[in-house]
């Protein structure tokens, strides 16, 4: 089946918005096995809403509408939807006492314009909306001699997903043959994607039947894999032997598989934190280019309070020395983005905090500071133990935001290896 | 003028990706008087490609198109606008001397498929494309008897935006009526929207020519006024008559302004820096809940070490003690999350770095850790300098997410308002 999922606002026309609710119902969708074959988005004129629609009923075989269901001038939906299918409308009555309980309620008078949300297209069944006052409709109508289904439903996210999962989902389930779909989500970090998908497309590229995204930000690479099939087993066992073979490809990039038939994935930070919790460790960071992204990150999985200390954000010199004890002649002789500096932050922040672990990161993020020997994108991240302190030394390409996000990630990424 | 942007690729059709070079296009479509009245996503199948640049001709005068103009065979824009307007494509033979250039340069072989990329519409003229190897094209054609213009133009967001930008807005500036844009946006702090919006709709509904839109984001409101007119005095005038009433209604909330006939406007962590920088105070911060978001989002601005000397991540309460000096008695009777400890932190993260200011967070960040006396969302700030230390205590609804982004936004406007 071919669907076309149509947003309606003039606002998502404009520089500032864009509609994000298309991409839960395109999962929601292909997991049934419909194909979003196109996205529309139209604005509150009358007119081009007719035209929208007229266009995907011709190209489609199921409609999916978002907003313009709401009581103001602006909501066209139903008159729009009644235009192009040359059908009318009638006002339900049960929609009438409901929609003047509602405002009573309220406490607010109300405006006449309200009762357009009790208009019924002819023939549609109206879908209960427990988060907002404009029902959704479900239409299974002739157009043009084929069969045409049509949802019309509310704009706002938390009306319109709920509404769309709990009765638009079931009525297609039943329409459909049944299929079973299979998920695994892989990450790994700090692989280039053009790397990763060399090391990784022979492989996949094998999997007719498997559909594989890569996703790559800061750093991070996220690796789905989705099969769907009408036997449950035999896509997860597909989708599990994919994931084995681009485990073992990935090797140690790898920090996440959420194991056989998960569909969820692990986070670096998570991964981190599992690691602390399983060796009974916990870690402290000392961060001066990356000014509190590493703590940040941490800090923002619930629980981290259990592993992670905390640290400090060293910007200025006197910092470095009076929270990790950095001596002012390392920094004088070595400069404060160095190898030695790098060192003297881990292990110093390791002595001022008792952690197991101390991390360090001094660098370069610019636009300025930058010099010949010492560039903008020279990071060195350190990681101390009772045992040793490891120093690497990257060299980033990139604006501010960029360099900062990569040496979070890379010294998410050292810890981890160290702890594996 | 009307246009439409079609966004051609079945990457964006997925659960995973969106098209985002359109929020540029429309932004420059806009400055020049021409409207977006309708943006379509299309996958790569030919039959889909040429229904939606039909539906496009129908209904506006000029089609952007991006996508679909590289060398594989899933790239069928150039056959897709030829079947659509039934026209003919030659294959330019300087192109496919620039391609073989290109292809040699890169020590590639030369792939057949290649040459696609030097086939031209029929009547088109080629635009340049210094990034890619892609050109894009540009036709001004009569299709059923309307004149129609066309841009093709190639995906990726670095290729797009400036072969638009270079190729496309000077065509259309030539065709189009002088228009002068005049832009201006005002950014609040901790206003909620609702309260926001019915403060200034009374106030910027009256203005009818110009288009206000109002953005919330984790307490932080930006208010976008545009306006368009013929004449640029009368377009700036008209903008900062209404930013001059918004400003006046919106008092302490407004942190930036961007001044008179200025379209830029500072966030408020740069704000925050740049009082900070004419008082020639300096800043630590000791944050708990926050866990380094509020050093994060100041370290952002390049250039904030002048002003921004670092601070403590004091997740557990051992480096309250240690970073901060916050008494383990005061601790033990009040709690960590309390008015005292608050108020220790911010003074004793002042103390122990020598800045001017010291700033102090600890709260409830949930999802657990709450109780019926403390409960998830409890958060108190504290700002201290020599004369005095001021605590905040506030309750924020809403995830672990939410409540960290709200209070260190709370955090910061802390600072701007003892510095303003």
């Amino acid at each position: 089946m071919k669907s076309e999922i149509i947003a309606i606002g003039s606002e998502m026309l404009t520089p500032f918005r864009q509609d994000t609710n298309s991409l839960h119902l395109t999962e929601k969708l292909n997991d049934l096995g419909v194909t979003v074959a196109f996205k529309t988005i139209v604005g509150d004129r009358r007119k081009d809403l007719v035209n929208a629609i007229r266009a995907a009923l011709g190209r489609t075989d199921l409609v999916v509408i978002m907003g313009g269901l709401g009581p103001t001038e602006d909501d066209l939906t139903r008159e729009a939807v009644a235009e192009a299918l040359s059908l009318t409308l009638r006002r339900d009555s049960g929609q009438v006492s409901a929609l003047a309980a509602r405002t009573a309620a309220l406490r607010l008078p109300m405006p006449v314009n309200n009762l357009k949300q009790a208009d019924v297209l002819e023939g549609a069944m109206l879908l209960p909306n427990p988060n907002g006052s404009a029902p959704g409709q479900w239409l299974d109508t002739t157009w043009q001699s084929y069969r045409k289904l049509m949802a019309l439903l509310p704009g706002p996210p938390h009306e319109c997903l709920p509404l769309f999962d709990a009765e638009c989902l079931p009525r297609l389930r039943q329409l459909l043959p049944e299929r079973h779909i299979a998920r695994r989500t892989l990450r790994a970090a700090m692989i280039p994607e053009s790397q990763a998908d060399k090391l990784l497309a022979p492989i996949y590229s094998t999997y007719k039947d498997i559909e594989t995204t890569i996703l790559a930000h800061g750093g991070d690479i996220q690796l789905i894999l989705l099969c769907s099939k009408a036997n449950a087993v035999l896509a997860q066992r597909r989708v599990d032997e994919l994931a084995g073979r681009m485990e073992e490809a990935l090797d140690d990039w790898l920090y996440s598989s959420g194991g056989e038939s998960s569909d969820t994935s692990e986070s670096l930070e998570q991964i981190v934190l599992y690691y602390l919790g399983l060796r009974q460790a916990t870690l402290a960071v000392a961060e001066s280019c990356t000014g509190g992204m590493i703590a940040e990150r941490l800090t923002s999985v619930p629980g981290s309070s259990r592993a992670f200390l905390g640290g400090a954000v060293v910007y200025s010199n006197e910092l470095k020395t009076a929270f990790a004890g950095v001596p002012p002649e390392l920094i004088a002789s070595h400069g404060a983005v160095s190898h030695e500096v790098a060192e003297a932050l881990a292990s110093g922040i390791r002595h001022s905090t008792g952690a197991t672990l101390g991390l360090g990161v001094t660098g370069i993020a610019g636009p300025t500071g930058g010099s010949a020997e010492k560039p903008v994108g020279l990071v060195y991240i350190a990681l101390s133990d009772a045992q040793r302190t490891d120093v690497v030394e990257k060299h980033f390409q990139g604006g501010r935001d960029y360099i900062r996000q990569y040496a979070t990630q890379q010294a998410l990424d050292l810890i981890r290896r160290r702890l594996r």
